[in-house]
């Protein structure tokens, strides 16, 4: 039995994740943690090392309800994950909010904290598709061209999972919430500053042979995605 | 007596950040760590809730060997850091890794990740500074034009602060480590598509008077910034 079996109540508001502060901000939805999710690169594992809480970054793919991470079997940061309490935070800044008073300068942004046990994962099958599942996370698109995994190196790979029961989504967006006081005064500029993430051009391996193009996946991240306005 | 006086040897490669996998990507390099953390807009703070490790977005600001945090003081989550292990980390995506192979895909990241006991602030003289610190730190330039904290505001805040002692710098830039027989077979684009953060057009507040433009300090941040090379 795997712990990620167990919890079937996605977003349950256990009490470690009521939000302590600004609930207006929390969303118990299930599409909005899952677009947060599925539009991030890394996410920031919480683990336990020596007996202190480290937040590594590292990258991540889900299927349905589970979360999976994996990694070299000689990497300590992950072993010490297996079976024990972990999170895994996915940020994405969208803005910086420009105030009129300093105490009201604020972020928008976008943000799933998922906590859970994290499970190794033993069964091939579910191994072999979970590398496919963060390959294709980090690359949509690029899983079918490639080489896939040999028996060595998924010897070598360590695959986690955690399950996504227990998860807060927190949002700010739009303008300044400066005190009426200050807006009375005026003078002074509020706004936002908006912030996307941007892929550049292409750059193909020194070692790449001549002729080969950039493929439709790769050139596809280069079209303009809208962004959420903030 | 603060725990951030004791330590003054910067990245001190204790037991607990010597890195354990890609040694060679560990810069011990007080330069490559405050360039990482002073590019950053939030990072991740690792802290223990309820006996379990968390990673919680956050902003923060930098002051020679000392970095800061702060929020209300109703925030359970930065309260349940005083006087505990934490750790605070700054990650940038530079780049997605394109390899022949699935298990060569990477990412170009640079990743700062500091160690150590988070102490209250309770000097008045230090608390504003280090608000002063953490908004210069978001948006540089703009402290001196807006209004500053008053007596209830600051009353209504929680300083924390981090000694950079124990911090470790992970770095990865170019191309993918495709195996040899995999480069000899060939056919199968390889590369790095860059990612970067981009600025964009002041958004100004709903309820912003008429004849105020973006400030300079606003504007200066829309001038294209050199980025590494993944």
């Amino acid at each position: 039995m795997s712990t990620h079996d167990v919890h079937r109540n996605p977003l349950s508001p256990t009490p470690r994740t009521t939000l302590t502060r600004s609930k207006e901000r929390g969303a118990t939805d299930r599409a909005a943690l899952d677009a947060v999710l599925d539009a991030g690169l890394v996410c920031h594992l919480g683990v336990l090392l020596g007996g202190s809480p480290v937040a590594l970054p590292t990258i991540y793919g889900r299927l349905g309800d589970t979360l999976y991470l994996h990694g070299s079997t000689g990497a300590g940061n992950l072993r010490a994950a297996i079976d024990t309490d972990i999170s895994l935070t996915v940020t994405h800044v969208d803005g910086l909010v420009y105030a009129r008073s300093a105490m009201h300068f604020s972020m928008n942004y976008r943000s799933a904290v998922i906590r859970g046990r994290a499970v190794l994962v033993t069964d091939e099958a579910e191994r072999d598709n979970a590398l496919r599942v963060i390959v294709e996370h980090a690359a949509p698109g690029a899983w079918d061209r490639v080489r896939p995994p040999n028996r060595k190196e998924m010897a070598a790979t360590m695959v986690l999972a955690l399950d996504l029961a227990e998860a807060s989504v927190k949002m700010r967006s739009g303008g300044p919430n400066d005190d009426a006081g200050d807006i009375e005064t005026g003078g002074v500029w509020a706004g936002v500053l908006p912030l996307r993430q941007v892929w550049g051009e292409p750059i193909p391996a020194d070692n790449l042979e001549p002729g080969i193009d950039a493929p439709a996946d790769v050139v596809a991240r280069l079209t303009p995605v809208a962004v959420p306005v903030s």
